[in-house]
C-alpha cells in the first residue's frame, strides 16, 4: 500500500510553510489522468471540495483545515480582533462546500477552537499555532487510518470476497483510508481479501477511484456495477460489506453515499455482516438519530451527462440524492481508531468514543 | 400512448411482402438519436439482437421469427427438404444470438412447428404460411401486451409512485410492452401514476429507453441511478415495483435484466408488493426453477467504456452478468395475458397458463 501514501501520490498536502499552498489530486480526472492541482485561497479550496476534486469525509475535513489557513495566511499583520473575524468569515464560507460529511464542520470548528483557546499570542504566533493544528488533524487522520484499519482486519477471514461502495481510501483521507485501510492491513497481516467494488453511480467513485486504488496496491478487485451487489451476495461470492460514512448519528445511524442504505439490506437478507468504518471526527453528538442528517442534492446532470455524453432524454425530471442513511439496525458493527464497536447502540458508542 | 405505437415509430416491422425487410428502431442510439435500420439477411438480425439494436424478451422473439424469413425468402425455388434444412439451419444460428431470454427459442420453434404442420405445402406456399406465422406472432405479442396492460392496471391506484427497472415498454415488444404497458393502461383507465425509472447500468435502458418512452408518451417520469432503489422505498416515494422478465421457471423464478433481485428485495425488506409482467411466451415449463436458467455474461467494456469514456483503470477485473434471477417468493404477482397469478406456485401458473 506503499505507493498512495507515498508523498507523490497523497491525497493533499500542504507544501511549504507560511505562506504554503494546499496541493492535492483532481480526483475528478482519475483514472484517465493522474494530476495535482494547487489552492492558493479558501475560494480555489471551496470550488475544490464542491466539485469534488478532494471528496470523502476525512480528506473534506484536512482540505478545509488547509483551506481556513489560506485564508487568513497573508493577515498576520492585523489586529487579533480583525484576524480573528477574518478566520470566522472564512470558516464560515468553507463549510457551506457541502453539507453531508460532518468531519468539514468537525475541522472547521476545532480551527475556531484553537484560536479561542491561543487568545493571548501575537496573530502571527496565532498563525503559526492553527497551521500547527492544520497538521495536527492531517497527522491524526493518518493514525486514525492505521489504527481503523488494524481493529477492522480482525472482522476478516482468509479468502473471502468482501463488497465496498464508494471509495473510503486513501483517496478519501490524508493516510491509507477507512474501509479500504482495512483491506491493506488484512494485506499486511497476510490475510488474501478479494474486493468487490461497486461502481457507485451517478459520479462513479467505485470504477474511478476504488479499483484504481487497490489495484495500484495490489489488492485483488473486481468491479460490478451497483445493481449487481445484490446477485453477488446470492452467488455467495461475498462474505462481508465494508463502508465508510460521511456522518454517524449518536444512535449510529450512518450517512453515506447513495445506494449503501439499499447495500446494508441487501446484506442484512443474505445474512452477511455489514460493517461500517468511520474515525471518531464523524461521528456527530448533536444529532440523537440520522434523521435530521442534512442529504445533499446534486445536480442533475450528474446523471443525464455524468459519464461524457448524454445518456437521458433532454427534460426528464431527475432525483440525484448524494447520500442516504443507514440506519444503525443494518449495521452490524461501527470501527473507530479507539475500537469496534458492537452492536450498534447509543450507549455502546457513548462508551467507545466519550470515554 | 399512440407515438410509440404508431407505425413510425414501432419498435420493429416487416416492410413489403416476400421477399420483404425486417425494419427496427436502432435501440443502441437513444436517446441521442432516433435511426431505423433495415436487417436484410438473419446475420443482420443475429448482429442486430446480439449489440441489442432490438432488445426486450417478446421483441427478440419477434425479431427472430422475421428473421427466419430473412433466411429462406430467397429459397422458395428449393425442394421442401432443402428448405427445411435452410430453416433449420437458419434458425439454429440465430438461437445462438443470446441465451437467456426464452422468447427467442419460443418464437423460433413456433415457426419450426409450423414448418412441420405444413408439410404437405409446396415451397412457395410454406413460406407464405410462415411469413404469416411471423406476423401473427408479431399480432398477438401487441395483443398480448394489450391485455397484460389492462389486467396490470387494476393492481395500482390513483396517485402512486411506481419503480420499474430496465425497460420493459413498447421498445422491448411489438406492441405496447409489459409492464410499461400497464402505466399506459393505468393512464386510459384516469388512475394518475408516478413511475421512478432506475437508470439500469451498465446499459443504461432504464435512462435512455425507458424515460424516453414514457416521456413521449406523457407519463410522468423521475429518472434515478439503480442505488436509490432502496432509498426512494425508504422516503414512501413509491408504492410497487414492476418489471417485466426474460425467462419464467415453472414455479415462478423470473431472470430478468441484472439487478431485477435486488430491487425484490429492496421491496420486500419495504413491504412494497413486486410484480412482474410477462407473457405466457416467457415462460419456460422445461425449467422446474430458476436455477438452471442460462445467464448471459458480456463484455466488460460495456461497464468500462460504456458511457462514452473510460471510467475504470485499464486492467481491472470485471464482472458483467446481463441477467439475475428473482425467486418465485420474492414476487408477490406474476401479470400475463390470460390474468394475474398471485401468490407465484407452480401450481398457480400451470392452471393460469397450460389450462
Amino acid at each position: 500500500m506503499a505507493s498512495l501514501i507515498h508523498k507523490d501520490l497523497s491525497t493533499l498536502r500542504w507544501d511549504g510553510e507560511l505562506p504554503g499552498t494546499l496541493n492535492m489530486i483532481d480526483q475528478t480526472l482519475l483514472p484517465e489522468q493522474f494530476l495535482r492541482i494547487d489552492c492558493n485561497t479558501p475560494e480555489e479550496t471551496w470550488q475544490a471540495i464542491k466539485r469534488l476534486s478532494v471528496r470523502g469525509a476525512p480528506a473534506i475535513g484536512v482540505a478545509a483545515a488547509y483551506g481556513l489557513i489560506l485564508g487568513v495566511q497573508h493577515n498576520a499583520h492585523l489586529s487579533q480582533n480583525e484576524f480573528l473575524e477574518k478566520l470566522n468569515i472564512t470558516a464560515d464560507y468553507l463549510a457551506e462546500s457541502r453539507p453531508t460529511a460532518v468531519n468539514l464542520f468537525w475541522a472547521l470548528d476545532r480551527m475556531r477552537q484553537t484560536a479561542a483557546t491561543h487568545a493571548d499570542l501575537e496573530t502571527p504566533q496565532l498563525l503559526e499555532r492553527l497551521l500547527a493544528e492544520a497538521r495536527a488533524i492531517e497527522q491524526e487522520d493518518q493514525a486514525m487510518c492505521i489504527a481503523m484499519g488494524e481493529f477492522g482486519q480482525t472482522l476478516l477471514k482468509e479468502g473471502q470476497g468482501v463488497l465496498t461502495h464508494c471509495n473510503a481510501g486513501a483517496l478519501a483521507t490524508s493516510g491509507s483510508g477507512t474501509a479500504l485501510s482495512v483491506f491493506y492491513a488484512a494485506a499486511r497481516a497476510g490475510k488474501k481479501i478479494h474486493v468487490y467494488a461497486d461502481e457507485t453511480r451517478p459520479l462513479l467513485q467505485g470504477a474511478r477511484l476504488t479499483s484504481w486504488e487497490l489495484q495500484n496496491n495490489d489488492i485483488e478487485v473486481t468491479l460490478i456495477c451497483d445493481s449487481m451487489a445484490g446477485w453477488v451476495m446470492k452467488e455467495k461470492r461475498v462474505q462481508a460489506v465494508i463502508t465508510g460514512a460521511d456522518r454517524v448519528a449518536a444512535n449510529g445511524d450512518a450517512a453515506n453515499k447513495i445506494g449503501t442504505y439499499s447495500v446494508s439490506l441487501l446484506a442484512k437478507a443474505h445474512g452477511i455482516p455489514f460493517y461500517i468504518v468511520a474515525p471518531s471526527s464523524t461521528f456527530d453528538f448533536a444529532l440523537a438519530t440520522g434523521d435530521s442528517i442534512p442529504i445533499e442534492q446534486r445536480d442533475p446532470t450528474e446523471i443525464s451527462h455524468g459519464c461524457g455524453k448524454q445518456t437521458a432524454p433532454a427534460g426528464v425530471h431527475i432525483y440525484n440524492p448524494a447520500f442516504d442513511v443507514t440506519p444503525a439496525e443494518n449495521i452490524t458493527a461501527i470501527v473507530t481508531e479507539k475500537g469496534i464497536i458492537s452492536p450498534v447502540t447509543t450507549e455502546n458508542i457513548a462508551a467507545m468514543l466519550k470515554g
